[in-house]
């Protein structure tokens, strides 16, 4: 959801605790308050099982969340394995179901290897931190998501946001990176000029969602590759709103780019989007998951993922490779948005995600609240939670909702509008 | 599991990206030997269902992963919802599952208010986050878990590491910490002395576990209150390890020490050890449950915990509050570890867990193996993940294991002893 930092410190740095209890429960009012006037205010909404609402709302691209043989294979696990993994993934927590679904998503993805999480946002956290360090560069796209914010302040890595989807300002970026001496002695020769040879470019890493979950565009990756290899770079994508729709088997948007299993890309999705699951996972070379198993501090440090959880994300692993139908359902209703919401400002979608515009925060809220009256759930999103400082309704593609009332639900939104 | 700092930097800063993808890959095979060498690989070991284990590994210590009505309560959520909870809390991931079980979390625990995360790393992260920001003092206790740790990096506030359960030494540091000016007025008259009137103490966050993790020692709490309260800092509890294990009705050890409610403590609990399930959970008062909503990243911007897993947690408090025998089982059991193992250096257990030394890393894991080979599945801790630099087998107490396996698995240990 873009780079959602500024949305999430509001009021952060004058918080706590000064003035005891009482001036600590008086400032957290004097601070919803400030949120109140300032539109920033948010509200849980519970759904019941079975609401009848029209989802177009959720990540659970291909209905899977709802498939019977994901619902048999979580029930059957359920039952043999119990609920919880009872412990982290090096003590008692490793099971068999994740042994199998780290190897079915390495083999849907051409990764050498793959590590399952119990998140996607600790798994994006695990895969900066593998990759960057004090004294890397890490080039991060202006609208990543937050997990990846986290990841690089946590880092400890000299991070530069680098504008949305723009190759030609990583390009910049890589090339202006200082170099660092490799040792003592070499390229210091008077008159040395020509490649800094005996220096190296200290190690950089550019960072970047596939299928951006606010607009649902595409980063430019076979670009930002080719930009990477010329700069001894590392790639490093987020294929969270692609994988399940994109490319060959929905093997995701790095595959579709022709980067499977290149040495120099790492991988990460997450189980809860078009798996229907929870969870994420990390994919690269055989080597980096070990480092991930013997040094990742939320892969070792975490309870991990319910068996039950794996086994049904491993049943939609299967009904993902063989989703061609699905996928071009999923397809065919995403340029359908454009199409019926004419005269609005329309997201071109790269896969299931599409935005329209509204034309302030306000008349956004109100747009999603009538939309929500009348049975369809519609994601709405505002400043500061957009990376643009747009407000917009966030409309997906859930090819598990009836393609009647998912053409009902595109003329309601069309009737609400301000 | 301690101050895991240590252990899972070993080799970042070193690592990324320079040379190019095979410079990369040669790196990471160079510290994979360089980890090796130092003992300090690590194995994951997926277990079938129904291997036959006695479990003293795990966090499971009311057995409740595997209770019928924890089981049931899960299926048929699982049936009604789906698998996946298909979106973040604030966009479609809420459902009357989280709901109930915020509720009853908070009305258990003697909390205004709960909020589910979808892991206890992300409820730490969060709630470190929410009380903490640049200009607060953070005082940690340095067998902390890797999660608070992360919190307090990502915080931006001074973080101090206090000495393991000290409350003098916290004393000090917070009495040693600078004033800063309120207001460009006061205090600033020549010859000013006594209290800084018109100066206000920057804000300071004490954050400890209840149970530590390693030895299943318990922190002062009561203790720690006080002298929080002198100085008006808040207290940050995780009570992961306590919850369902101590306090009337299981309701903890924050709850055991009479802090139930106070205005200045927040607790932090998760779902995946007395539980039996997975997930976390920040409890406090009610306007900081809004601001963590309002503005916590790892709240808002992570899909929600499965609601076939909340649904089931909801089940394991219904069986915790009524789990005294359970309760009084696992104290006894516990209690009869170091009656067993004469002759070992075994701490003293506050609730579940209990540790017993052995004489070296290498020891430590022939000990750990020799068990798992004759059917018991022990802990295993060695530097640097133990924050004391001690060797030792974590044994934990599951009272679903009969009572006579669990005898006989203390023999087991005994013999297997270096």
């Amino acid at each position: 959801m873009g780079e959602r930092s500024r949305g999430a410190g509001v009021g952060n740095p004058d918080v706590p605790a000064a003035g005891g209890p009482a001036g600590w429960l008086s400032g957290l009012d004097d601070e919803a308050a400030r949120r109140r006037d300032a539109g920033l205010r948010r509200e849980l909404r519970p759904r019941a099982a079975g609401d009848g609402a029209v989802d177009l709302a959720g990540n659970d691209y291909l209905g899977l969340s709802q498939h019977p043989e994901v619902l048999a294979a979580a029930a059957d696990a359920l039952a043999r394995y119990g609920l919880g993994a009872t412990g982290s993934r090096l003590v008692r927590g490793s099971t068999e179901a994740h042994a199998a679904l780290e190897a079915g998503v390495a083999d849907l993805l051409g990764a050498e290897a793959a590590l399952v999480y119990s998140s996607g946002y600790l798994a994006n956290m695990g895969a900066v931190r593998a990759l960057a360090g004090p004294g890397t560069l890490l080039v991060s796209d202006a609208y990543n998501h937050a997990s990846i914010v986290d990841g690089c302040r946590n880092s400890r890595a000299e991070v530069v946001v680098a504008p949305h989807a723009d190759v030609a300002a990583v390009d910049r970026i890589l090339s202006g990176r200082q170099a660092r001496p490799n040792s003592g002695r070499a390229g210091q020769a008077a008159g040395f000029s020509g490649p800094p040879a005996g220096r190296q470019a200290r190690p950089a890493v550019v960072v970047t969602e596939s299928v951006f979950s606010v607009d649902g565009d595409l980063a430019p990756l076979a670009e930002l590759h080719a930009t990477c290899r010329r700069h001894g770079a590392l790639l490093l994508v987020d294929d969270a709103h692609a994988v399940g729709l994109l490319g060959a088997r929905g093997a995701g948007a790095v595959a579709d780019a022709g980067l499977s299993g290149q040495p120099d890309v790492v991988v990460t999705v997450t189980l809860s989007k078009s798996f229907g699951a929870a969870g994420g996972v990390v994919a690269g070379p055989r080597a980096l998951v070990a480092k991930l198993v013997d040094t990742g501090r939320t892969f070792i440090y975490d309870t991990a993922l319910p068996p039950a959880v794996a086994a049904g994300a491993l049943a939609s692993l299967e009904l993902i490779r063989d989703g061609d139908a699905l996928r071009a359902e999923s397809a065919e209703r995403a340029a359908l948005v454009g199409k019926r919401l004419v005269g609005h400002d329309v997201s071109e979608p790269a896969a299931g995600v599409v935005s329209v515009s509204a034309p302030g925060p306000a008349e956004a809220v109100a747009w999603a609240q009538a939309c929500r009256d009348r049975g369809v759930a519609v994601g709405c999103f505002r400043p500061p939670s957009t990376p643009d400082g747009r407000s917009r309704l966030r409309l997906t593609i859930n090819v598990g909702v009836p393609r009647a009332a998912f053409e009902k639900a595109l003329d309601i939104i069309a009737e609400c509008a301000p």
